[in-house]
This record gives structure tokens, C-alpha cells and sequence, in this order.
């Protein structure tokens, strides 16, 4: 669906490019653009992204930044320091993290010549208790973790940079994404996380009584959306990227089980004051103006990602 | 309007008190409140706040912030570090000052039990661009001067702090206030130094053409509703604090003839890409909810504050 020809001539830098939603852009620009790079502390697959340079290094590193972004016309800025749990504990540190990190970010890209940042912005937690779902991009936005705090702070920095600098942006306030390369690292990634426990056969452990409802979409479907807002011109620059449809934790248990054939067992813990009852993103505004629309069903992106894990044990 | 019987047993820190709105407040609070401190870098006004407690610091000396708020049930919050103009210039160091140096402010007022914080936020700048005027508290908020951002952020951490911790706050976005006890210092309060400019006999210098046009709001009447924020109960906690009345520059010279008898050179030069075309709240929520509303209007405002500038000369 989306239109590769304009990302030809691309050199890109994939900020976070080591991580999860990073790997799987990564592989899906590989040979279809000029050039690129990743910029990242770590790379959590290695092979999968064999071939692409990698530049080593702390977001807080400005040096090794404005070497990432030299050169390149566009960034995908995935950096996130913290998680929507760990941001809380630390407010001043999760501040100083993403928010100056990506000031400095936004000066260097200015000073390189970049022409365009897409960033990954939280859409689960950037509406905080939505007081309407499906929720669209206009809604109030009143985060109850810190982590929506400073991912609204990045939107306006850009929004703010665009005006006085022409800097152009796209944000996605993407869901719940789960796919391959995706690790339970950092408590992030309830799909990944519930797997791997179901793989080693042990029971699952959900935060309060399985109720939580989530809008999970497939990583693919992220991936293409991001490809079509690096070269996206219409008049919008912040999408909800979802598949605007909600799951509560136990029917992604329930989804687990359909597609391993295993029986789970399941512990109820206490519920987390970090998480809203229910978010389900509306993406209308992505459908109309992205061109762009989910592809995946859930339970067969569901069955991509466990086929993926079983593959690694 | 207010009903004071509520804070007549209320122990207040005024930070920023030293300023032009503070020194205003603290005189409103001065024999009403059971006790008050003013926490700030300077008195702009020493003799107008004499006799009231002063904590001489900076907002990143986190022990005189602790001090400051210590004991204290009701903070009113009205430290600001930049300004629209310069916060731009350092939008790391802006950041640091206003946003961390609120998180620890919010901290302390959690150790030391506070009750409630009311904070001046910016309804000039906190909406950007708007689309719709005059502009309800519900309009996109998409700051065009770091400053708007930082003010954005605050209100985000205060909606927080407030689900995390239950700390109360009421946040008032404020148009352009006018009044005694305003300086011209960092080109802050156009109305000022567009007096001081005719007492002086000195033409006066507008950014743009003059059509620029603000919603200015006599002090008294921020003070009034700030006193009702203290002690508001309703639902809504985020209040826009103007006339609901625009005005332009070239009307704001108009009216300074009007009160002073003078005829006034005016010089034109650049506009400033930090300053919006027009900025009106509409302030329907507050007269609803606060039972609040202006009682001063524009011209006798513009005369008391005249005169006050004349006693000075």
C-alpha cells in the first residue's frame, strides 16, 4: 500500500533502531532506501540486522547523535529511556532523559539538514483515562505516568521547531504493538512477556483481575504506517496508530492459548495505578490521510509472533 | 465576589511573590490568611511587602523550596525562570528551570503536606496559534514559544501528582495582566513599558505593524480569581483568566493617550516569530464554575495603573 518510491533516494537514521519496533523498520527500509543507519545502546538481535551501520551510544551522547543524524534527510526517532512503570520513580531523570535528549536531538538534526523526524509517540498513554473511546487524535490529554508526560512534551518540541525552523515531523501515537523482536524486557510488551512464560510453561501473572483493555496491533502494521508518514504531506502530523479494536488481558490469554494449543494458568495480582481501565485508539484520521490501514488480523499476527518465539527456543 | 472564609485559616507560600502578580497576591492575602511566606529571588516592591515572611532563593535550591512551602497548606505557584522571548534562546535550560524545578517543588509540597497548588500558567501562549477565538480551555494547545511548552508540561505533571498523590492544584491560564507593581524587566508587560516610555517622553517601539492583538486583564482581577482557585471545589480544575476581549497594540497606545493627556510617537518595527496574531480566552468556565468574573473595566484599569506609574515618578 504505501508508496516506496519517495523513501528511494532516502538516507535514514533509526534512533532506537536496536529495539523492538527499531529492528523490524530496520529490516523493512533494508534495500529499499539510499542509505542508512542505527543509532542505539544496544542491538537486541544482532542478526537481524546484520549489514546496517550501527553507531553505539546514549541518547545522552550528543556527539554520537549528530553523528547518527549527519548525512541523513530523514529520522525515525524510537529513543525512549524509560517505560510508562520506571518513568514514575524517576520523574526528573525521565525528564531530563527524553525530553533534553530530544532538544538536543532536534538541534542537531537542524544543524545536519534533516528534513523530516517521524516519532514514535505513546498512544496508550498520552490521552491518559480517555473520556472517549475509541479515542481520536483531538481528545484531552491528560496522562497518569510520567512516560505520557514527556512523549507529549517531544509532540509540542516538534510542533515548536517545525514553527520556528521548518523542521518537518509526523507523530505516532501507536498502541499496543506486539510482533517478532519483540522482547519482555523492561516489563514492556504484555504479548511477548505472556509467550515466553507460556513457552517455559509457567503460569502468567496479570496485573488486577484481567479486565484491562488494550488495542493491540500487529508490528507490520506499524511498520507500514511509519513508511507512509516519512513521506506523508497532508495536513495533518499526528496519527493514532491502532487497530481500533480493544482486548482485555485475559482474551489475549485466551489468544495464546488458540494459537500454542496449551492450557495457561493464570495469577491475579494487584492492580498497577499507571494503567487506564481502557484504551482503544480511533484511527480514522490515519485511514483518510495515511492511505494506510491495518492488515493483519489479530489472531493471525498472533500466530506470526508465537510461531517467531518458538522459533527461538 | 470571593468568599474569603475559607482561607481565613489557610497558611499561603506565594513563590514568586517578589514579582508583579506575587507582590499584588501577597497584599490581597496580608491580614486575611493565618499565616504567609514569600518565596522568591527578589522583591521588585520591597516596602509593598512589608512585614511578610521573605525566603530569598532560587527554584533550583531545593532545601529553600522546602522551606519555602513548609508548613504551608495553600501554594500558590507563580515562579516562572524565562520568559515567551528568551526561553526559546535556551530551551534546555528553560526546561531544567521551570518543569524539573516544579517536579521538585511538587516533592516537597508532598513531603511537607500541602494541600493545594494554584498555578499561573500562560493563556497567551499555551494555545499556540488558535484556531478558534475567542479560545475555550478545550482548543488544541500548541505552543509556539518554548515558554507555552514549558507551561504545558507543568499543568500535565500537576494533573499527575494530583492522580498519583492526590496533592489538589488548580491551574489558571492567564491572559495579559496589567496593573501596579508590573515592571518593564524582561519585556515582560507591554502596557509597563509602553508608560514608562510616555512618562519618559520617549516614543514608543511596537513589534509588527501594531495589529497584534492580546486579551489584557487588570490585576485585580487575576487576583480575584486566583483567590477563588484556592478554594474551588467543582469539577474542573484548569481555568482561562481574561476579559474574553481583544485588543491591539495600536488600542493599547490609544487608551495610554486616553488616561495620560500625552500624545504618544509610536515606532514600527519587526514582528517576532514568538508572538501569535491574536490571542482572546473565553473565559465562560470560570464565570460558571469560579463565580468569577472581571470587574474592572479596560479604561479604569488603564487609569489606575497610570496613575500608580506616575506616583512612582
Amino acid at each position: 500500500m504505501t508508496d516506496m518510491t519517495d523513501l528511494s533516494q532516502s538516507r535514514c537514521a533509526i534512533l532506537g533502531g536496536g529495539g523492538f519496533i527499531g529492528t523490524n523498520l530496520c529490516r523493512a527500509l533494508q534495500g529499499r532506501v539510499a542509505g542508512m543507519k542505527i543509532f542505539s545502546r544496544r542491538l537486541s538481535f544482532p542478526p537481524a540486522v546484520s549489514g546496517i551501520e550501527w553507531i553505539s551510544g546514549d541518547f545522552e551522547h550528543t556527539d554520537k547523535v549528530a553523528e547518527a543524524v549527519a548525512g541523513c534527510d530523514t529520522v525515525f526517532h524510537l529513543l525512549t529511556a524509560t517505560t510508562p512503570a520506571s518513568a514514575n520513580l524517576d520523574m526528573i531523570g525521565d525528564l531530563n532523559a527524553n525530553v533534553a535528549g530530544t532538544l538536543r536531538l532536534l538541534d542537531a538534526c537542524r544543524a545536519e539538514g534533516v528534513r523530516r523526524i517521524v516519532y514514535i509517540s505513546s498512544g496508550g498513554t498520552i490521552y491518559g483515562i480517555p473520556q472517549q473511546i475509541p479515542t481520536p487524535e483531538s481528545a484531552p490529554t491528560s496522562p497518569i505516568t510520567a512516560y505520557g508526560v514527556t512523549k507529549l512534551s517531544v509532540e509540542k518540541y516538534l510542533h515548536l521547531y517545525h514553527h520556528l525552523y521548518g523542521l518537518e515531523y509526523r507523530v505516532l501515537r501507536v498502541a499496543n504493538p506486539f510482533g517478532p523482536y519483540q522482547t519482555a524486557i523492561k516489563n514492556q510488551g504484555v504479548i511477548a512477556a505472556f509467550m515466553r512464560h507460556a513457552l517455559r510453561g509457567e503460569s502468567i501473572n496479570v496485573w488486577g483481575d484481567g479486565s484491562i483493555v488494550r488495542d493491540y496491533i500487529f508490528i507490520d502494521d506499524v511498520i507500514s504506517a511509519m513508511l507512509a508518514a516519512a513521506t506523508h504531506e497532508g495536513p495533518s502530523r499526528v496519527f493514532n496508530i491502532g487497530r481500533g479494536e480493544g482486548r482485555s488481558l485475559t482474551e489475549i490469554v485466551e489468544a495464546i492459548e488458540q494459537v500454542s494449543g496449551l492450557t495457561i494458568p493464570v495469577q491475579y495480582g494487584a492492580a498497577r495505578a499507571i494503567d487506564v481501565p481502557r484504551s482503544i485508539l480511533d484511527i480514522t484520521l490515519a485511514r483518510r490521510e495515511l492511505g494506510w490501514q491495518p492488515q493483519h488480523d489479530f489472531l493471525s499476527g498472533m500466530q506470526l509472533t508465537w510461531d517467531w518465539m518458538r522459533s527461538l527456543s
